[in-house]
């Protein structure tokens, strides 16, 4: 069966969500892409105070009650087959004006900050699948970051890594990609994120079809059923926009529980053979690899 | 498959765990009995500041670094069966001793609180079963708690509908029954918490024993997996102990998931018809009733 669900919140999309559903694919499992926009949002006061503690010294005087605007693109892709490692994006773009700045040139009135990224949560791990994604955003980095101070590969795969990461198992959710966050909108920071947007189908699609043709036993696709498990407690118990979603007054939850894996498998104290496929898979959680 | 699993922690158990596991059975689906001690605790800063709020005028003057003693015993049993309630209980004693109180006889050197509970969380709503799973618990308390000021069936009854609460859903996670916390431990508390303990089978067996043979077609089952995705959200979000477990320096994350439904379905923007089965049971979430 495969379906497609579409929600236009609020009458227009000026201020809204869309999501786009595809469930019970032979490939794709689930999979989800949801687009986002807020326009006239106003900053609260443990918001302004955040972007305040973010700006340099002579940048906005943000307050409360100040206007912004954000809009987000995110897509996850659940795969029915273990052999084809789930695929999780997003570019974000955060613009806020200051009511109470003057622009003489070092004192801003309006700014905007982009962030994003692309990882991989794979269930076995073939290390030429994982080489060629972060190569594909490796090249894309060293064409564009070099007009983005602080921002490079080796920054943004670390600070993926340190994202994606569930400290009571000691455990990387996956083998990750890059991610930013805070990113100044320049010229070169927009050609770099739209960039990454463009590099999302072609560091995945080659994997999918690599992978998606192999068979895989009952015990494989219960692997992949409870590693499904550590995907949604990373949601639940650590990523931001979940926990901002759930926390905003009257969410649409659906919206933002989209990402969740279609079926997930909990066992206790499951146990791997040492030094079988689950096992690989493992150690490169447990302690991130260079991969390019 | 039936499989039980036991831990025992840190050689001894006077500060450690025990946790017993069946999973695959052809009644419950998974199941698990824990037992956690700790001896010789030391209150942090937090949590000493957190029991003197609630201490009254003539309390104890507890400090951080003072001595703490807490024991929990709590199970939960997801069934297979989607006619079945899940089952989920515990009882708990924490104590605490002040190196800087004087037992003059108004401020006491220690002190102990209880605290635990027993509720359902059905797929499909049986009103009788629920009906007499509250009144259990319901003579239990006023059988007792009328030596215990402040607690009551109906303050404990609102108390679970309370806590087993998921905001963003606005919906309650099961039928609840009693919930209680912060109950000084007296001869009279002691004997209603060894009251609710006694409870628990007496209170979920029977309704097993009605439903547990009842046919049930796939879509049943695949509504149960939907509910779950709900249970494990509250776990994850909101369980005090969940979040207490997993916030530890080395956490037994397989102890503290051990609550989590052996399976579990995800599915966007899943529609049930109004008037069935399935929406009986959401209105009763959405607006707790009075069972008896």
């Amino acid at each position: 069966m495969d379906e497609t669900n579409e929600d236009a919140q609020a009458g227009k999309l000026s201020s809204g969500g869309l999501t786009r559903v595809l469930q019970g694919g032979s490939v794709i499992e689930k999979g989800a892409c949801s687009l986002t926009l807020i326009e006239q949002g106003i900053l609260t006061p443990e918001r302004a105070a955040t972007i305040r503690s973010r700006q340099p010294e002579n940048g906005m005087n943000i307050q409360a009650g100040d206007v912004y605007s954000a809009a987000a693109l995110s897509m996850v892709l659940h795969t029915a087959s273990p052999m084809v490692p789930t695929f999780r994006s997003d570019i974000r773009v955060f613009q806020v004006r200051s009511s109470s700045s003057t622009d003489d040139g070092n004192d801003p009135t309006s700014m905007a900050w982009f962030g994003g990224g692309a990882d991989l949560t794979p269930y076995y791990l073939f290390d030429a699948d994982i080489r060629d994604f972060h190569q594909i955003y490796k090249d894309l980095c060293e064409a564009h970051t070099d007009g983005i101070p602080g921002y490079s590969y080796t920054n943004m795969k670390a600070a993926c890594d340190e994202y994606f990461y569930l400290p009571a198992r000691n455990e990387h959710r996956g083998t990750g990609g890059i991610f930013f966050d805070d990113m100044t909108a320049t010229r070169a920071s927009q050609a770099f994120v739209e960039g990454v947007a463009d590099a999302w189908m072609p560091s995945w699609l080659p994997i999918v079809e690599r992978r998606s043709g192999a068979s895989y036993t009952t015990e494989q696709k219960e692997w992949q059923l409870l590693r499904r498990g550590r995907y949604l407690e990373f949601n639940l118990l650590y990523d931001r926009g979940v926990k901002f979603g759930l926390a905003n007054t009257n969410p649409r939850v659906e919206g933002v529980m989209v990402s969740a894996p279609p079926r997930i498998a909990y066992e206790y104290n499951h146990r791997i053979e040492s030094g079988s496929a689950e096992d690989d898979l493992l150690k490169v959680l447990k302690k991130p690899k260079t991969w390019v």
